[in-house]
């Protein structure tokens, strides 16, 4: 059976199963419109930990933890970890990956990690070279503005186009057998840079990535917007949405109803964080809490999952550089469980 | 077929072949053990840039084009880029596979990259989903001492475990078909660590991680030592392969004349390294020119290449963390061409 199709999309005829999923949320997380769908919210977001870069470590390691638990597996019956986060270095996902005895794939994609993750695990296991694979990223708020922002203890105001980066994390097993939710296909994001450079409006420079690989998946699939019961980017937050919906139309694709943006759709109003929400754990909650649980009750079928991935660092916005975006995607099929 | 055997080791069916490579080394690089088989030495480590990150993307970039013109390949027969670098966010790999437009996968493994990339990029080409994936990786002396250590300018003395990041990259076409070099089969690391938090000495740090990799190969393979023309480690440099030696002894494993490391062999001993070279390029180059070069004179059948990966952050390593490492082992199998 052919497999690519179109320049970037694969299609898995064995079509992996999600077998188990957790998710951990901070504080302010727990508040927002995931609240009834995350498995555990945090009533202190460094976790009993001393550094908020070890907070966001222990966060991952229990939605990898538990989602194993979930999967009704071991962890000695995981073949691989994939996964990465945004600290340097990803020392989030390699210090989780030292308490599992696994192998482990480290992988950088920004807030892309998640669909990363994902894509890759599914080609592991369609591939037959692995039967489970687990796939986890995550965020820390507090870790992330120290690193690419000013320290909290600066009290810096936040700018009216940025977004707030998640505390959380969210973990998937994928695995040959066992479930009615299952990866169908996956379009791998190309590079995409529009010459964005402001660094609190990540929306702006990540939505042409996202139009860029919907597009790719729809000429490829030979599918349109409306074929699917859930469209997802993400985290492109509020106004990056919103330049999204309008460069899919310039390309002739019209975002319904179906269609919603993780950052968007991940606070609330009055939770103040302008644009909505961002970090790699903000799409990894938002699919392994809301999108999986939804499918499991049959109200989504079908599900297009887009994370997108800012590429910068803050050494390349220093030296003038722009933001370029990258945006992989997932399809997932589903039934009544 | 079964592709699996043991925990961590994948057999490629298919053998994907490796049909282009190329290696661009600095001045000091270009000095040393590899001089006669590096393909291009630079005159000036900035080549021709304002900024030291700049110019490891450049040298990156041109180890990409001239890798893919060495396999006759054009650019839009690349169907993946996979790869990675030392910088935070890996910013030399992202921006570029800007200049590419060829869906992109980013990596990060530290040193270890340059294996990572081949073994995913060997299971994407054997799991049938594309035809030809470029994988590279690099590193640069400079950016790497002021983003790890200090910046240059302070002029401050290199303690005698410390290793020499390179400057230099290289880059690998691997394709379904086309060359007598292949991948035969790789073995996913786990993150090992003894506990060792002496950020100068990445050696003994890296060392337990190939020991595991290694035994694990050679468990699952069912082979030893001597039934290969060339094993290479690194970059474990000169104390690390040592250690490397001793533990593997440990385990009834005996590295003989065959063995050597990247970071050991890459530099002369009056060039001042102390242990040894490192980096992400470092096993990248030595790969990408002695040992392909070699291959294709036939000197060399079989080859057992592990690189290895320090998964530290300057924020771990200040928060007191260890430094875990990471070992991916590729063999490859080759014939006079």
């Amino acid at each position: 059976m052919k497999k690519k199709i179109g320049n970037q999309t694969i299609i898995f005829p064995s079509k992996p199963c999600v077998i188990g999923f957790y998710t951990v949320g901070g504080i302010k997380e727990g508040k927002g419109n995931l609240q009834e769908y995350l498995d555990f919210i945090l009533e202190d977001d460094n976790f009993g930990e001393k550094t908020f870069e070890k907070a966001e470590r222990k966060i991952l390691e229990e939605t990898m933890t538990k989602a194993i638990e979930k999967s009704k597996l071991k962890p000695e019956d995981i073949d691989m970890l994939v996964g990465g986060d945004l600290l340097n270095q990803i020392v989030a996902s390699s210090f989780s990956a030292r308490e599992f005895n696994t192998s482990f794939l480290g992988l950088y994609g920004a807030c892309s990690t998640m669909a990363e993750s994902i894509a890759v695990g599914a080609c592991l296991i369609d591939g037959q070279f692995f039967k489970n694979v687990l796939c986890s990223t995550g965020s820390h708020f507090s870790s992330a503005e120290r690193q690419y922002r000013f320290p909290l203890e600066l009290g810096n105001q936040r700018p009216p186009c940025s977004q707030w980066t998640v505390t959380g994390a969210g973990s998937t097993v994928l695995s040959d057998k066992g479930s009615k939710i299952r990866v169908v296909s996956s379009t791998f994001g190309k590079v995409t840079d529009y010459g964005i450079k402001d660094v609190n409006n990540m929306g702006a420079a990540m939505a042409p990535a996202a139009m860029s690989s919907f597009v790719a998946h729809f000429e490829a699939t030979n599918t349109k917007p409306s074929d699917y019961d859930l469209i997802l980017t993400g985290d492109l937050g509020k106004l990056g949405s919103e330049i999204f919906i309008d460069l899919m139309e310039n390309k002739n694709y019209k975002m319904g109803a179906n269609y919603s943006d993780c950052g968007h759709m991940f606070f609330k109003n009055n939770q103040k964080t302008f644009q909505g929400a961002s970090g790699s754990g903000c799409s990894a909650m938002v699919l392994n809490s809301y999108v999986f649980k939804q499918m499991q009750k049959g109200k989504f079928k079908r599900v297009l999952f887009g994370a997108t991935g800012a590429l910068l660092s803050t050494t390349s916005s220093q030296q003038g550089d722009s933001i370029p975006g990258i945006c992989h995607v997932v399809e997932f099929e589903g039934g009544h469980e």
